[in-house]
């Protein structure tokens, strides 16, 4: 009944101390050279190790990120489960990153950057709140908490999933056609869907395009869904007026790339959202005990969906 | 009974549409040249007009922002109510550019802006939210509103005023020795202190040292509240750690200096709140309404204090 920790020591230490207090007859081990692999009943990890066939006795592989597109989820036995990271700190660290980019794109802060640069002290005409549109891309545990924090300012909010939602407050579309519809009535428009392969290239030159002019990009998913290309082209031409990405394609950016100097574009190095370790373990070690007594555990991965 | 805009046309033009509705008794005029001035008994404006005696029969005078330092008090007869704005397009802009302001901080925006332009892609120790005091100077009407929306991202929350307040969730400090207990435990401080004699100059070297070391510092208040050289010395030192500045003394901020360039500093150009025609007009008609009842119009100032 062994949990193998198979990622950096400094939060596996602050795993190990969790577990102790509130799971102590699971044991807990961040050596996988000196552990015996059949007591292997839980694996935490970033990608899926090469040597996984070993663990005869898997039940769980967890993933350390709130994304499984770095898992090869046909590497995993069908009988293992496999469960997204959802815990209160990635969810609070985006609710954080994405408010802050759409508060930035809604005053003008990339504009007022490129005015700071040059010397030059002009108010720029800005739209109120009531007439900024907000379309979030994926409705899932961080879309959701994303749109609940964004409800207090006022923004009219949309969201998009592949299948049908409901959300106060929120107008929710689905599929094809809502897809369509959100995207003519977003002003600023979010990506926080999951990298699979429907969502890769999923942000290229044909859906910026059905983006009113004008419109703005946060980007928080994974760089391949966006055509950094595209992005470019529309920010040029005008068809998009400023852009915040989390996410590259490959990251780090190569040097000379156009986003790092691009004057619509603000460039973070993909910490938007990160494991926090004490509120992972928790969700981890609560995990486990739904799998105990019989339930999913929560972010439990649809193999069919990929995510 | 007639109510004289002093201000811009394309303003006044909003104002006229709403007293026709809502006030058709009292006539509204933006035309000071033809005016009959025993007539005026309600006056908008940003500065105290040079002839304001000849408005005999003046009753209130409105500022058009939600500061009254550029209107000099003494220059009112003490019969004539001033009041201030605080109508719900300021109160909301505010709350957007402090939330934004914040949250980049909290964030480490202006490094990774640096890092961006250095072609580096590198993440930043990122605090929790937890342990992320904030500190507001100010718990007037706009003070009070960014906390509330500051809330529920989950800072500790504190306020400084004069005079006591009781505040659900912030801790309330207030006089000499409130300013030194919320300094020492405000990693990010934000003013919206009102321009006095007692505010000008209160951001100077001595307060910015009581702050922690790697503090960060929001100011949507006055330009003048600010020692400009005592912030960049503070920045370069590591006292603190970052700042963004919507106000300046003077503004425009002259070419050259250090705030355009800084690489710790996010400057705009006193766009933070400006008040919205629309909300405006009608904070102005109920205030009119309730000074023709008998009751104090919202945002009465009072002149010992100076707003």
């Amino acid at each position: 009944m062994t949990f193998l920790f198979n990622s950096d020591a400094r939060r596996g230490a602050i795993f190990a101390d969790a577990f102790a207090r509130e799971l102590p007859d699971v044991p807990f081990t961040i050596d996988a050279a000196t552990v015996d692999p059949d007591a292997v009943h839980y694996l935490i990890s970033w990608t899926v190790p090469d040597n996984l066939a070993r663990y005869s006795n898997l039940e769980i592989l967890f993933s350390i990120g709130a994304g499984v597109d770095q898992l090869h989820l046909d590497a995993v036995p069908p009988n293992v489960k496999i469960v997204r990271m959802i815990e209160e700190g990635i969810v609070r660290m985006m609710q954080e990153y994405v408010t802050l980019a759409v508060l930035a794109l809604h005053r003008n802060l990339p504009a007022y950057l490129a005015q700071q640069r040059a010397g030059e002290w002009r108010d720029i005409p800005q739209a109120q709140v009531g007439s900024r549109r907000l379309g979030v891309l994926g409705l899932g545990q961080l879309g959701q908490a994303v749109l609940d924090r964004l409800k207090p300012f006022g923004f009219p909010l949309a969201g998009w999933s592949r299948s049908p939602r409901r959300i106060e407050g929120v107008t929710c579309h689905h599929g094809e056609l809502g897809l369509e519809e959100m995207l003519a009535a977003s002003d600023i428009l979010a990506c926080l869907l999951p990298l699979t392969e429907d969502t890769r290239g999923f942000l290229d030159a044909d859906l910026l395009a059905k983006l009113p002019k004008g419109a703005a990009l946060v980007h928080t998913g994974r760089g391949p869904q966006l055509d950094h290309e595209a992005l470019v082209a529309a920010l040029d031409r005008g068809q998009l007026s400023a852009a915040m990405i989390d996410v590259t394609d490959p990251e780090p950016l190569p040097a000379g790339h156009p986003f790092w100097s691009h004057p619509k574009i603000i460039l973070t190095p993909h910490i938007a959202s990160v494991t926090q370790p004490a509120t992972a373990a928790r969700a981890v070690i609560e995990n486990i005990r739904r799998h105990r007594a019989g339930l999913d555990p929560i972010g439990l991965v649809d193999r069919s969906r990929g995510y």
